[in-house]
Parts: C-alpha cells; sequence; structure tokens
C-alpha cells in the first residue's frame, strides 16, 4: 500500500472510521495514480472502485479490485457494504449530491458519516514532488503570461487572446487549470467575468487570470496590465501590489487564514476601499483550482508548512474596472515564499 | 413574469409546491436571462437572489430582489422562508451537495422536497430561439471540424490540434462546450480521454468530439477519421454510420429513451461487438452539455417533439481504438432530424 492510502487510513483511524467512499476525481488520483471517474470505496483491509464500462480501461490500471457496474452504484456499495462488514463509513459531504446520498444510505449496512474536508485536509501538505509540479505549473504560466504581453495590440479582442494563450499553454503544459479570464477596460470590474469580443483600446486595464496545467497541478496566477497610461490606476495598482506583499511577508504557519484576510480588508478600509472588496485573499491549490484552505472573512481553516496557496487581493468599481493581482506562496517555517 | 418563470410555477402548482430553490448556474439563466451564480429562491410571489459580492454587478442586472450575503446561505434562507411563509419548497436533489442540504434543512421554516429532473424537464423541450441558437452552434462546430480536418498532417500532436481548434471556436463561438476530445491511434479506444503529446501517424484512428458554445448553448458532435486506408477500420465505421442512422430514423415521440438504446446495442450485439459498448447512445443537450433526456439501458426518460438529443453510438477495442459518431438530432412530429 502506498503512503496516500496510508495517510487516509490513518486519518480515519483518528476519526473511528472503518471504511471512507471517495467520490471525487481529484481525490481517486490522489490517493491511486490513477485518472478515472467512478467511486472507491476503501476499507483496512480492500480497496474497490465501482465504475461504469466506459472508464473500464483506465480503471483497470489501478491496485485495487475494479467492479464495472450494470446495477447502480447504491445496490452495488449495499451489497458490498454487508459483504466487507463496514460499521462507521466516511464521505466527503460536499462532494456528494442529496440524491445520491439518500440512494446509497437506504441500501448500505453500516453508518455513512458525513466528513467535511476529510481529504482536502490530507491534500493541503504538500509531498515535495507535488511542490515541484506546482513550481513548474507557475513557471509555464508566467511564460504564457509574458507571451500574451507579447501579443497585445490595439483592436485584439478578449476572445481572441484567450484562443492564443489556450494554444500556448498546450505547447509544454498538459492544458489549463481553468478557462482563462481575459478582461478589458471597464470589463475588467467583473471579477470571473467570461471573455467577449471587446477589443483592446489605449488606456485600457488588461486583466489576464490564467493558470497552466502540469502533471495534473494547477497553477493560478493573475496580473493586471495598465495599456498606455493611466495615473489613477496606477495608484490603485500600487496600493494593491503593496498590501498583496505585505500580506504575504506577514504569512505564517499555525495562523488562521481568516487573520490574513482580515488584515488585507482593513488596509483596503484604511484606504478607503471598504466596498470595493468582492472576495477573500485567496484559496489553496493543487490537483483542483480552488482547494483547502480558504482565505476568507469566515474560514476556521489554518495555515500549515508545505501549503501551497494564492494571495490574490484586488478591488473592484462598477462599470469602470478592477485590478487584481495573484501569485501562488508556498507556506515554509520561514513564512511566505513566493512560486516559482 | 416572463415565460419561463410562468412555466416553472405551473409545474410548482402540479407538485403542490409553494417554493423552489434552484441552486444551478444554468437553471437561473434559463429563467432570468442572466449569467450569474448563487441561489435564486422562487415562490407564487417573490424572486430572491442570494449571491456573494462577486456576483453583485450581473446579479443586479436581474428582476428580482438582490441579497449580497454576508451571513452564510442557510441563514438567509432561514429568514427568508419565516418572511415569505413557505409550506413546501423543492430542490433539485442532484444539484445539491449532502452538506449544504443538512445546513440548510436546519434552519429552514417548511419542508423542502427533493425533486428529480424538475427544471432538467421544463429546459429539455426546447423553444424556438433555443433550436436556433443550438442550430448555429452546431454549424460552428461543423466548421471546425472541416477546419481540423485541414490541419491534420504527419507528426502534428493532439494538442496541438486542441489547441488550434479552440482557437478557431472562439473565433466566432462563445467558446467550447467542454474541453475537445482529440486522440490518436490506439487511444481512440478511450471514450472520453485527455489529448497527449501522441503525433499522428499514416493508418491512425483520428477520433474528434468537439462542440461550439453560441449564446449560452452547447453543441457536441463527434467524428471518427481514418488516417490513410484500413480497411478494417472502414467496415467497422461503416456498420456505426449505419446502425446511426437506423437509430435516428426510428425516432418517434412519446417513445421511451431505453427503447432506442436497445435498438443500437441489439445491432452492435448480433453484429459480434457486445463487449465493445461502453456507453448508452446518447443525452439532451442545450445550455448544459448533458441534460435531459438520457438515452441509457435503465433510462426511464421519454422523448418529446423539440427536445434535441445526441445519437452517439460507438465502438471500442483497448488498446487497438475505438470508433464513435455523433451527431444532434431535433426531435419532431416526423421523427429524428439531424442538425444543423
Amino acid at each position: 500500500m502506498n503512503l496516500r492510502w496510508e495517510k487516509l487510513r490513518r486519518k480515519m483511524e483518528e476519526e473511528n472510521l472503518d471504511a471512507f467512499l471517495i467520490t471525487k476525481e481529484a481525490d481517486i488520483f490522489y490517493f491511486s495514480g490513477i485518472w478515472t471517474k467512478g467511486c472507491v470505496l476503501f476499507t483496512n483491509d480492500d480497496r474497490f472502485i465501482i465504475t461504469t464500462p466506459m472508464y473500464r480501461e483506465e480503471s483497470l490500471r489501478g491496485d485495487w479490485e475494479v467492479i464495472i457496474r450494470e446495477d447502480t452504484m447504491e445496490d452495488i456499495l449495499g451489497k458490498l457494504s454487508q459483504k466487507v462488514k463496514i460499521r462507521r463509513c466516511g464521505f466527503e459531504a460536499s462532494n456528494l449530491p442529496f440524491d445520491q446520498y439518500q440512494k446509497i444510505s437506504v441500501k448500505f449496512k453500516g453508518q455513512l458519516i458525513p466528513q467535511t474536508s476529510f481529504t482536502q485536509k490530507i491534500r493541503a501538505k504538500k509531498e515535495d514532488s507535488e511542490i515541484e509540479f506546482l513550481t513548474k505549473a507557475c513557471k509555464l504560466t508566467l511564460q504564457a503570461l509574458d507571451y500574451i504581453k507579447e501579443i497585445l495590440q490595439p483592436g485584439i479582442s478578449e476572445k481572441q487572446v484567450v484562443g492564443e494563450a489556450i494554444k500556448y499553454l498546450l505547447k509544454e503544459a498538459d492544458g489549463f487549470s481553468f478557462f482563462p479570464i481575459v478582461l478589458f477596460g471597464e470589463r475588467t470590474s467583473l471579477p470571473h467575468g467570461s471573455c467577449s469580443s471587446r477589443s483592446l483600446k489605449k488606456g485600457d486595464l488588461v486583466l489576464v487570470d490564467i493558470g497552466a496545467k502540469f502533471n495534473g497541478y494547477c497553477a493560478d496566477l493573475t496580473r493586471t496590465f495598465i495599456w498606455g497610461e493611466n495615473t489613477k490606476w496606477e495608484e490603485i495598482k500600487a496600493l494593491v501590489q503593496e498590501i498583496q506583499q505585505k500580506a504575504i511577508q506577514s504569512i505564517t504557519p499555525g495562523e488562521k487564514c481568516s487573520q490574513i484576510d482580515g488584515r488585507v480588508r482593513e488596509k483596503f478600509e484604511k484606504a478607503g476601499f471598504k466596498d470595493n472588496l468582492l472576495h477573500g485573499t485567496g484559496h489553496g491549490v493543487g490537483l483542483e483550482i480552488h482547494e483547502y484552505p480558504s482565505l476568507t472573512r469566515n474560514s476556521d481553516d489554518v495555515l500549515e508548512e508545505k501549503m501551497i496557496i494564492t494571495v490574490e487581493p484586488g478591488v473592484y468599481f462598477p462599470g469602470k474596472g478592477g485590478i487584481r493581482l495573484e501569485e501562488m506562496v508556498l507556506i515554509t517555517n520561514e513564512g511566505g515564499k513566493v512560486l516559482p
């Protein structure tokens, strides 16, 4: 049994669980090393993947018993739970739709125990190989950002930039972590706007939020450029940059994420931008683009060494524009280290 | 109140519901015409969207009361349900994670009634404007498929083709319905494989599963080309094509989807390909790439006029290759009409 399955087993022991039901593709990959879909039932002695014929070829590569289902998932889980005698089976409650829970719970022998951020907490502290892959994904993203700066010219549209950026990312990376956000001018006030045919004009803000994927790991970086000159935006950008740097410098393992978010919020509020904050300060990244921990106001999450998070303060002015800057940061004993 | 909200109200009446909680982005867009995120509480007299500051600018464009939450979603739903006095509130059970259901159910005054394919059934029968958008999305996808045929040359990689295809789609379409599937040679045996650096060689199969998005509507087409000559694959492709055509010709409104799937399955089994079928015959398409109805073995869904579905039979030979052909089909009184 590899080290990662062992991590899961140990955490199950802490929570007095004798089984765990994995329902998320990224979790299945994390533990097994196989990209496939279905659900995995993990117990102290056994591992089963229940999947459809569509994922047979991939699933057969893993170190588990493969069950290709013709019956429903809940029927098979019912039979398995009876066969291997499960007492308390955990599952990630944010990752099982209510209807599936209902169907499974009718058939399942043994208790189904909802868990919060169970596998997420295991995955949050990155292994050395994962830090390496995320660093590489970050480097490829920086190259793509340089490329985008080169191709910006008056008249080019947001959609054209996205098309060129994706084509560029597919050269060396596996692809992209999320559909790139490229916004010009007043449209930068939409934190997650979709690209349009809006074309670039002098004096426009250009917001690019993009991430390369490498070996399955997701980078996530944002830059806001000022295309031409604009003193007002330059001043605001300098402020966002300063607040971002101070936040990164202040990072201490063991600290609550809500405190970092609070410090960022406080600095913007002091500068008169209370109403222009539309989102939290950041989030973990890894096999998924949004992972544990969450750097938001109400978060109970705590920073630990070897986590990798984004720090992405931003301010937005509806109908006018917005500025967001985002770095990926490795948490070390000495504080935050900006990747790569 | 526009016609679509009225459709929802009428269906609620049939099910004796006095409220409905919408939690899916595509549903919110369908009813409101606004792309935004959050959850919408719809009652006979009121409409509320509960969202975060991040989606304020978009949400303010809609015809509803906007609640920008600082509290949790469940706290706000709890207060609202008390204020507007709800008796029975439906929600799409496949679209609410178990943890959210639990949190909401603690605070909510009134019964929460899980529903299956509630909004999906409303959305399945397309309006004329939707048929027009899906037809346009289909045309743009066919253009992209022609373009891909043009750029295929020995040595080009799957990833390069995907990059060029996305760049092409972004010219006229909003973008793509899903990350395009482009597979060469033996890799075509993976029905949903991700593109790799595998380069094209003479005699390879080339499987392209791609869809343009237009005005939010998702096309979905698959072609399998034989790059060079290969009599064995040509024979199999001719069989898949014949079975696909017969399936489309046989479509009758009012028929159960499982019957169409059964006929396709039977024909492949007779030809000796029972073990090479890895997926169902098709699915609805619209604002999402996979919608109601589902053309699978165990489906209870029924075809109705004005639904648009895919018909996509395929056979797969692990380690060797696979052939899938996919059309988009409008259900009419006279039977299936291949788009565009």
